[in-house]
């Protein structure tokens, strides 16, 4: 088999929640242990496109740092992986522009998931309340930036969310088109394809009805990697059920009740509907305490490894730097000869 | 008298014709010698601009270098005026991914100069002819592309053509955006200022309702930096005027005549209604043998300078390598203020 080279980005979210460690982080983590050694792994944390909505500078600031940290401490290895900020590697908006001059304009149009951050970002109740006035020029062209991120380091795999598989899409036209003009027989760019990720959703133990979520307001419908075993257990006995009688699993009858089997199984890498029927005779109460015994059981370690990071500054910049020196020495070589091939030299 | 900081950027077209070298070239070199020695003076070959229009790489190489040689011949002086690549110094990208996210897009779209590009690259008889549907999204971006050229080193003085006077305007909304959104009280950006400089339209010599150009397809329509004494002769000599005897300056009724006085005119920096009168008894013969005497003695010395330059491909990447350490030391120190402002750090 051919060696692979996975890249993927994830925003400086700072600390994550339940959700997103079972989502992008945890993966990450799997597909780095499972990877063969010939393969390589690229994780970058993407300062850049955090821009493309409004932040606080201070709390970008802890947030991008928390984010090296908290990847450290769920078990990227930074001796196995290259761990990286964008923003450290200049190769990311030199090709983003060198690519947007092969994106025709009407291709960004057709893609839509500006319109979802944006109603996000603004609360708005759906996408129909958000139109282009709000929209700013990066948000509308940071598809392009992304593809510049995977081509970068002519990555083959790239394990995105389902959101982002427009993207992608997007990545691989920007790729054949950059190779067709010029060269058209010793392509530069492979053709990045999806690595297919087991995707758990995880919803607000508050409101089973919306994702679990950093930016809600009821700091009790979200669990974060640092809370203590004491703040998840009562997160989890507080979390939103229902009063029907013993346990199934029924995401559209019974979200809440459902959501806490879903975390379950996700604890245990097993499909929910199997946890569910061990559960089939018991009471709330029961899977509450199992879900929150099992939920500390998966964060401890993380949670623990974080709390020492996080005072270790130096480390975490020096990780920082020569992560970045990794990753600038591939995308410069990427670079050189696609200023090569467009005769900017 | 506070310093100023002037940026000026051209694109890499390879040898001038009288056109450009009367147009822009001829005044930055001006614009240089008569500057205060507490000004600073950046001149830039914009490589990435070029890319929002389709290229050959192999001309494109050489038309950077030649521009290089130009404007040194010509008589810019890098240890006078920092005079480099754009696509060497980093910060231009980053800056412009920046500015992207603070520029809304309907801003963008009010900017039309893209539409008489592309109509010029596709030798299209009008901009009605050119529609969306071709435009790439670095031609449609690329006002904040130029807006990040000047921005990086903080410029306060700009000299540009009338088509670009309202792509500094966006450069100067950007940089107020970006000043008002971080440390409202303490603007990092000045806001840049158009430099007036005596502008000289020089027209095609056999079709003088078009300027000049390098792209018409009959070369005896420009006069390059690079001809001959006896090229410049046959290409004035060749020159469509018209059959009215005696010589008056009338660019409307007498467009190829009035061309020739603005050219006699701009070579000795006289104004043309003044040239006229001393040829008001005169004839077309005359006059032409005048203005090919002229431009040899305008461009003999940059010429033979150019000659020179072009064979010493060491001492040109010595040059451009000079320019652009000093430039990257300049770009980096604004960006570093930038990161710092926005979190990125």
């Amino acid at each position: 088999m051919l060696s692979r080279l996975i890249f993927s980005g994830i925003q400086p979210t700072g600390i994550p929640h339940l959700g997103n460690y079972l989502g992008a982080l945890a993966n990450w983590v799997k597909l780095q242990n499972t990877a063969p050694p010939n393969d390589h792994l690229l994780f970058s944390i993407v300062g850049w496109h955090a821009l493309t909505l409004p932040q606080n500078p201070k709390e970008l600031s802890a947030s991008r740092r928390d984010m090296l940290a908290t990847l450290l401490a769920v078990g990227i290895d930074p001796n196995r992986s290259i761990l990286f900020h964008q923003d450290h590697v200049p190769a990311h908006t030199e090709l983003a522009w060198i690519l947007s001059c092969f994106t025709p304009i009407s291709k960004l149009r057709r893609m839509t998931t500006w319109k979802s951050r944006l109603a996000t970002a603004r609360n708005a109740n759906n996408e129909v309340e958000v139109d282009e006035s709000l929209l700013n020029t990066g948000l509308f062209t940071y598809p392009v930036l992304q593809a510049a991120d995977i081509l970068a380091y002519r990555a083959t795999h790239v394990p995105v969310g389902e959101d982002q598989r427009q993207h992608l899409e997007l990545c691989r036209d920007l790729a054949e088109a950059f190779n067709r003009a010029t060269k058209p027989g010793k392509p530069i760019f492979p053709l990045p394809i999806h690595v297919d990720t087991p995707f758990r959703k995880i919803l607000s133990l508050k409101d089973p009805s919306s994702k679990m979520s950093k930016s809600s307001p009821d700091v009790q419908s979200r669990i974060l990697l640092t809370d203590s075993a004491s703040q998840i257990r009562a997160k989890i006995r507080g979390a939103v059920t229902d009063s029907i009688s013993g346990i199934t699993y029924d995401p559209v009858a019974r979200p809440g009740t459902s959501n806490l089997l879903t975390i379950l199984a996700a604890c245990s890498e097993e499909d929910a509907e199997n946890v569910a029927i061990q559960y089939r005779t018991k009471g709330h109460g029961q899977l509450k305490a199992d879900v929150a015994d099992a939920v500390e059981e998966l964060i401890k370690r993380p949670r623990a490894e974080l709390e020492k990071l996080k005072g270790s500054i130096g480390y975490l910049d020096q990780i920082a730097q020569s992560g970045a020196e990794k990753a600038k020495q591939r995308a410069e070589a990427t670079l050189k000869e696609v200023r090569s091939r467009l005769g900017l030299v």
